[in-house]
């Protein structure tokens, strides 16, 4: 392949939004961990954390008129709306996707849907079944902000099983999971290269 | 009925909670018109609206080190504990809950479960499916918060056909959606009787 | 208590049904080993499998123009009418609710919905979530029929983790699996006894 | 474009799958009326319509030891191994997937799964959602069978509504649904040819 040609092939950034806004969060862990891996393993594709802390909550009357939105939810958007495709952290809290994943998924679907036609992927980490509720919640929510999820590997992360997968600081130290994390992203790269428009 | 049995019997206390922030929002609307409805006609049930707007988004950094809880927090999760059932207004924003519902859900259900094993009825307006799809994800939150749900009758208000079912300040102005939200207020009531611990 | 006051109540009589048609099901092994633990240690229940597997494939031209059903299926309508409450026994299977169960489910549904009113608890095993994700398409199912579940406790069977649960024909041969589905039992049994009506 | 390389690139072929047995099904009727509009208007797709009526009730002791199944899961199976992509008809019963479709989906996912990464899209006729409730249980299903779903437009037509939408028959009598088909047709195509390998 010439070099001509391979600059004409972009990295893949992929928008990695973590659904806890606690600080040693395992679902951001497993980001972090993506980041690392997608680093060393996975050539052609970049994994960028995009920060939902500064996010009000959603509340229509914040927006303008003229359909402008507050600073930090322009600047969340600009960052989703750059981005090939997605990978969630999606905590799964009473059952559902946790309040600060679905505010911030709200909040880039207004008026210009930021997330449309574009692949995604899910990773979660929780007691239980691992985070799984919230994601078929969130595939659902897929539908509407048409996001082309994979299908598989699907990765839930049962956190409190021993031995530890994370340390206090929510560092993933589980290698297996380590190496689930990057079939995940291979397979996230291999369909929105499937997808991708011409 | 002596006066000494009817002491014995209090009246139902229903908090009422509207999942949008917005001003308004034809989920109060709905919820403004069953507080209406049941005070004209269902007798010994009180529908009291709960205030959701003053919650931080949820983070559970925000919980003191012993369990406590923002000022903010505390002062609902008081209302929710002692009510004796609930009314939500659940808005369908992209095929889910909406945030600001999900973020008081998960508020009540930290430390001590403020929902648990209280019966519930859902009211939605919305296009479409009429906020349909968030209230079968609010119902599996349900499934962990421990609430009982009336199954029947399910109140799914199309907001956007003709006529007008709503004035610009969110009001009800349906007379045959007003009398739909009186049955389910009826099958709430019926419901906690039933289910109520002697 | 007089014996007349407890000769006023009767058994509450539990309709098990096992969504498997297979010899050596997991599932239909935790509905014997239900009906032999209600027998043992649950006084004021009795736990009695109903059969589907002469149950033809739903299809509403097979009934009558006046809305009679095949003799399998007005003999297994006889049963569900019946009984006091449910258990299902619920294999996932590709996701969802399987096809048995739902056949099962489907035809007791018409005309007179043979499930209204009634509550229900559901145990299921299998791999993964053991048998979760069936267990909330079936709460959804049971939101049309009318059947009030048990929040708590749920019970996933994970069947394939050492050691065995099961043995080659079925039979669950855990202790703690046992005692869990005792605990589901009691519920159901508490519940029942709130919920019926007068 | 040459004719040669017109010549390399074969109709799609679309596999038809009803969910319903019922001679006059609606949901049948609108999968008729797709394969009308397809042939009429859609270019180098064609919708070819599957029965699922002789498969027996899923049970999988009538597999064979060595993993083959009865004759006419054997004819399924081929069918839908040999489809591009698929048009679900499916009707919502009790709030859920249509038991003869479920069984349909499990009977050719066994073995060597006949669904596997494949496209798909679903339409549905019934009342309240028009099926809707039906069509999220199915997309949860598809993500173990690995289909891709398209997302946009879904397509839900409310049979019982004014003026009639379909005839004694259950053939589709309405042109706008006729023409909302069409659009289901051309984004199944389009989302075909991207997720396709080459």
């Amino acid at each position: 392949e010439s070099m001509e040609v391979a600059a004409a092939k972009p990295i893949l950034r992929v928008a990695a939004v973590c659904g806890s806004l606690r600080r040693a969060s395992y679902n951001r862990g497993l980001l972090r961990a993506a980041a690392e891996v997608c680093e060393e393993s996975v050539p052609g594709m970049r994994v960028e954390h995009v920060d939902i802390s500064a996010l009000p909550l959603l509340n229509t009357d914040l927006e303008t008129p003229d359909g402008g939105f507050p600073p930090a939810v322009e600047a969340f958007r600009d960052r989703i709306a750059s981005a090939d495709c997605f990978l969630f952290g999606s905590p799964e809290y009473n059952y559902s996707i946790a309040t600060p994943l679905k505010n911030a998924l709200d909040w880039a679907s207004r008026g210009n849907n930021c997330w449309a036609d574009k692949p995604a992927a899910i990773v979660s980490a929780g007691g239980g079944f691992g985070g799984g509720r919230s994601q078929y919640h969130l595939r659902q929510v897929g539908v509407f902000l048409d996001l082309h999820f994979i299908n598989k590997p699907e990765l839930f992360v049962q956190a409190f099983q021993q031995p530890p997968k994370f340390d206090n600081d929510g560092n993933l130290i589980d290698a297996e999971i380590r190496e689930r994390i990057k079939k995940v992203l291979l397979s996230l790269q291999a369909f929105t290269l499937r997808v991708q428009k011409d």
